[in-house]
């Protein structure tokens, strides 16, 4: 059994503390922490299955009978906390960004040298059944080599202007599980990227220096091709999908609705729309995610989405974030350099 | 060159007008006999590429010139029209049904007994893109043995109360080409049916001693099962699918819409509707039948749809009226003794 | 926290467990019973989330801490255990069928007759989320009046002859489910029924005294049609469609697969296949309706399956199977007197 | 009627001829010109309908009794037969592309000062019921204000390499197809491109200075972004796809097949290839086009594409093939400049 502490308990700790409850096997919460812990969070958190509750999240690190913890904080204590739970001796679980910052990603990296722990960022996109399904297909072959990858991503609607001043900008925010994915996919990395994007959902996102719609390409070193376009509203739902091509043939995935029902009438032929957002489009992979994270530990095996896949999908956001600005290209060396 | 008369100017007659016309390779109308022919028809049959109208269809079966005749008159016409033409030595092309009454197809059966002409039955469905699809994949074992043979077919709307009252009910005029293509697709014969039906759809068909909305069970010789369900009405248009299972698996065909676009916005995810009625939907059926019988005639090949067809078709939407009546399942046996 | 014991250790009962065990909110697995436990069988059960195992059942009817049991035992003990049940006060969730006898069903509707317990039969799929869309959208007009109801049902691969022996036949077996749907779905009552089957799958079905392919045409009350077709075998997978058209349009439900994935190759375009099997497909629709009986007793509201609906569905399959026989449609009435 | 002589008996020549034999209302082909012209291309041309065939296109020119020329020769004849047959006072129908060369283009448009005559280029993909159908929605307001437009085109086999050298290089012979379309949606300019490719499909292509595969991402005047991307190999047939996002919603139209077959069987759920290539896609498209043409002509209306569509489609591919020279973005100024 292993002994889980989550740092935060905000939207995505709540959602980890449930799934671990209900749904992860060989785990249990030993402990939540969250600054502003208070007595309806502490009673929501219990009948989730949390043992124990803190305002302080050294607690969970002092603690001796907990393995791993889940950094569920707000991104710019992602750094800290990582190093801490890692020099503490934890296993650490944290949720994606790692940060903004490579240089402060780069310290995490750095505490990870001595071993010891697992250290898995939450890119849980790469654990949902459909993305699951082209990888798979790549990997055996079913498409002969990758030419272009193209990935679509929406949100069904925009965040407040507030969310987005501390979010990093799109691209760090939302484009980064997508530039995730397409090194997930892809089986490489990316050499250079050309972003274009703009402002059609809300003004006040551009008034807090952000754009909310963007298409971003990219040369990857294999010779691929890839292309995502991102918006922050979608007026049919959260929209993902995405379409790889190559010598053999393409695989595509649409979305998942809650039922297949089509109706025809006199308006068409109608089917339902996508899940609505990420919380019901993506619950499973957020409960796989956490089961394989606790296998790795169970089996002292590498996890499936490391420090350098998180140090990785940054520095591909920074260059799309450079390429913007300046409306050329950027190469990932110029980032990283 | 075949050249053709077409007996009859109605609806119909003007389609296959045209589609010689325009589309079918090898052939001309000759002329176009109804007895109700004015000038304004004789104008529209003439820009459609006929040489000649008259009012009287003995003339077009007098003329030497003419090779074959397309019998488009009204039902109860079709026997004697056909029996005449095959003695003036036309090759006959004869719309569905060839009529309501065995003794009378029996008649022409028997009319072509000396050989010498061909006789085709207008069951069009047979030439559609969709139902050739499925034909093809059961006749090259794609399916297996075929076990469960399924057909829907809805029109939009129901014809008036006063064109049921002369169509035969529906199982003659309309169901007629669902038993054609149980026995197309399956290649195998009906060896009882049971029907059950109401009216759902407007009380006038009721009151003309008709249904309007029916389900029809067959057992067909080989063993397999079909079913076939209708209705006079269908609110997204006209509705036209099979589904055959067997062994290895499932064929199914959907309906043809005139795009592919599909929406996606507040209201779900919503395709086109199915074409809107026989003509958008078999117009390139309607061109292959004729054309098939006109190279039937040039290279003096069996027709693909013959005059026992045009019986058994017949035979079969009779015992499904009987088994309305009687509430009992009927064995075609029954029928043509 | 609503205490269940289950009586009956095989494939279901281990659902069931787990199920409640993992998924159900507010009950929890007290005992498990079942005459051949063993100790492989207790551990599975203690890991799956049991407090508690004998191989009596009486000794769950005993417990009086015990508030609801589960009947997942052979059907033939169905009926007795429910009254025994019944009479110790407990609340009893049955699954299908209840029995094939209706005389025996109509002792356990007896036994309620006092009321004070729930009674819940286990028709499953009233619970899947597909079917559940068609539903809501039936009963929400969408479709305007029902007029015909297509059920299609195949299930993967035959049983073995074994079972179809002690099965009951097909139609108590296996349609049963899809006469539960028509009722369900249409709010109607079956009038009569006409079955037509054979064997194609497997041989030794047709020695056992079974069919293993059918197509059963229904009258409802009310005046729409509904025809279900059956196969114990779809090279596919299962395949669990239905489709309801009315006034206004019509609602279909296609199978669900593990991912949208579609690989366009040289091969064509291809989709996934359906969930394999019962397993896959309706796990959700286990807790889901488990959940809701759990809630039935929580809030003292009436179950959303009850005893009359698992004596319909029976009265149905005997009538198809009558029908079979007699190569005649049934009435109900004719099975109910 | 109007009478029509086709310049260039190579493929898209005789396309034009049979389609217009065929299906062309209101019109007849006078002549066809071909250098290359022997007997039995002349025999294949007057079974088509063609009136009469020459070696000299002047000829045509010439012929008083001529209305309107096709120009279907060779890409670098394009401009400057075009301005004879404006000179000559015929309506001229010009292949796509006009020129590969701006300066030879404006030629064409300042011979068009004057008047008089119609000038019409072959972007048949405006007349494709699909993309007519997403056209209508854009401008009927279904997905509110454009923000993303996003085109895929793929062919099903790249051709020789000898082809390759003489076409302009895939911007200019195959991307101009989808920046026509870009500019046909959107109702917009494009302001500026940038490019990536790569060779991915055949050595020789590369070999021959071009590139097979390829992404081109664009911002529109109007604020909308696009993005085309480009294979001259598709393992599955031709890939023909289009899906226009805005504030309103999504929409996407998908591959023509020949049929609505699928077939479910152990290797899963399988519908049909696109249709295989244009001929195949676009024949309607190829009629209606030239339908319109002669439409205009009788009717004296503006054309649907003009001369100005044929120069910008062009300065969009020479801004492309700049950028992927030069690495970076290109503005449409500096091109036209």
């Amino acid at each position: 059994m292993v002994r889980i502490g989550i740092i935060g308990a905000g939207r995505i700790g709540k959602v980890h503390c449930e799934s671990i409850g209900r749904y992860v096997k060989n785990a249990v919460v030993a402990c939540v922490a969250d600054p502003f812990m208070d007595e309806g969070t502490e009673q929501t958190l219990r009948a989730l299955g949390a043992e124990k509750v803190t305002k302080d999240y050294r607690e969970i690190l002092a603690d001796k009978s907990v393995d791993a913890v889940l950094i569920c904080s707000s991104t710019d204590t992602h750094a800290q906390i990582s190093v801490e739970a890692i020099k503490a001796g934890k296993h650490v679980f944290c949720e994606k960004p790692v940060d903004h910052d490579v240089k402060k990603i780069l310290t995490v990296k750095e505490a990870l040298q001595g071993g010891g722990v697992k250290y898995q960022v939450g890119f849980n996109r790469r654990f949902d059944h459909n993305f699951e399904a082209v990888k798979k297909a790549i990997d055996a072959g079913r498409i002969g080599h990758l030419d272009v990858l193209k990935i679509c991503s929406r949100d069904p609607a925009a965040p407040s202007a507030d969310y987005i001043k501390v979010s990093g900008g799109i691209f760090l925010d939302m484009t980064i599980h997508d530039f995730d994915m397409v090194r997930y996919l892809s089986s490489d990395e990316v050499e250079s990227v050309y972003a274009v994007g703009g402002v059609t959902v809300d003004k006040a996102i551009g008034e807090a220096g952000d754009i909310d719609t963007a298409v971003v390409t990219m040369k990857l070193k294999g010779g691929a091709l890839a292309v995502i376009d991102n918006c922050r509203r979608a007026a049919y739902g959260y929209d993902q999908r995405a379409e790889a091509f190559g010598s053999l043939g393409q695989i595509a995935v649409a979305n998942d609705a809650s039922s297949t029902a089509v109706i025809s009438d006199a308006n068409g032929v109608t089917a339902e729309k996508p899940l609505y957002f990420f919380l019901e489009r993506y619950m499973q992979a957020y409960v796989k995610e956490v089961s394989e994270f606790v296998r790795c530990i169970e089996e002292d095996r590498p996890v499936p989405v490391g420090i350098e896949d998180g140090l990785q999908a940054v520095v591909i956001g920074l260059a799309a974030k450079r390429s913007l600005q300046t409306g050329a290209p950027v190469r990932l060396d110029d980032i990283v350099r």
